[in-house]
């Protein structure tokens, strides 16, 4: 994971940012309803025919003007990426839950969120490997200080105690260790009965970012 | 993660699983592509609103019958859980891309995909914590012989060579060695020009399910 607005992203004002994601929020986040509707309806065959074609209409609709390859970091607000299209964090991103993150002194982290049906893996509990992209995300956003310095994950190990349940749950990161071109995190996803899956990860600093250290 | 689909999963026909999936695939096909236009989409206010509004519409529509709760392994064919609901391989499930995985000899499994605008992190790039959740779904494959033994994971470690990027990719893994409880296996996600992210794991036989081992 690379993180790092770089040079060329343009910085918009915090109102600018209120602007666009109620521009866009909702629209996403009718999406990710849609998403929970589809995988866990037992609606009959007419219906879901009639849903599917509207669908498709409304997916035509939205690719009638110009597309974007990718919303990407596109603005920097309050000296953070905006990470719209972000898989776990994306404002815009029907796939991410998304993950709020809160920071605090020295990378410090954490997110309370939900997730249902569409993050399962065995019945009713989260796939492991969502697990490891949401503690990926949180311990890259400690290692980066909420993606404000550039960093690529070098290797994260995740560690499963028991299942995560679907439902409420929450995460949290942080830098335990900083060497001169190395970030080293730790965190954990927990539910109301304690701590589930704990990882812990090295984070690494581009080589065109190393000017100015010795 | 835990494998194994358990006793109580009915087993259907090919046949009958191809008319659900016929009667399913089409709408959370239809579903992705709409997640894919969301994030891309520079539609004006208007489009986005009314598209937002026929989207509720929908989801309400499906939401008008009987919900699951979760779709999760619900029906057994040819041995291996159907697994529609999962993060990764699930036919309904829009939030899998989804991985289609080809099974070999001794657990060794492979999947050629797709990642699109959702699954980014920096960009252009697939998000690391995506590729983790590839990695995880892969060697848990590998290691319960697609999905067919009870199995949780114990620990599993992601090691990112280079960015890995949107576009065709392909995943591989396999088994290097059963203990008594424990399977370890191994994989890889590449591109094109080679290897981008390696993981290996070990995945442990649940207490319940040691009965005749020695």
């Amino acid at each position: 994971m690379d993180f790092g607005a770089g040079s060329d992203v343009p910085t918009i004002s915090a109102d600018e940012s209120a602007l666009l994601s109620q521009r866009y929020g909702p629209l996403a986040q009718a999406v990710r309803e849609l998403i929970d509707a589809t995988i866990r309806t037992e609606a009959d065959d007419t219906t879901i025919r009639e849903v599917t074609t509207a669908v498709r209409q409304m997916t035509g609709r939205l690719r009638a003007g110009i597309l974007s390859d990718s919303p990407g970091m596109r603005y920097v607000v309050n000296g953070r990426p905006l990470a719209w299209g972000n898989a776990v964090i994306g404002l815009r991103n029907p796939i991410a839950p998304p993950l709020v993150i809160h920071h605090g002194e020295n990378g410090h982290c954490w997110s309370d969120f939900h997730l249902g049906a569409a993050y399962e893996g065995p019945p009713s509990l989260v796939h492991g490997g969502v697990s490891a992209l949401v503690l990926d995300h949180l311990l890259g956003e400690a290692a980066s200080d909420g993606l404000t310095k550039p960093l690529f994950t070098g290797t994260i190990t995740v560690k499963y105690l028991r299942g995560t349940p679907l439902g409420p749950l929450r995460a949290e990161a942080s830098v335990y260790r900083r060497e001169r071109i190395k970030t080293y995190a730790r965190g954990h996803i927990s539910d109301a009965a304690g701590i589930t899956v704990e990882a812990e990860g090295v984070f690494i600093m581009p080589a065109w970012a190393r000017d100015g250290l010795d």
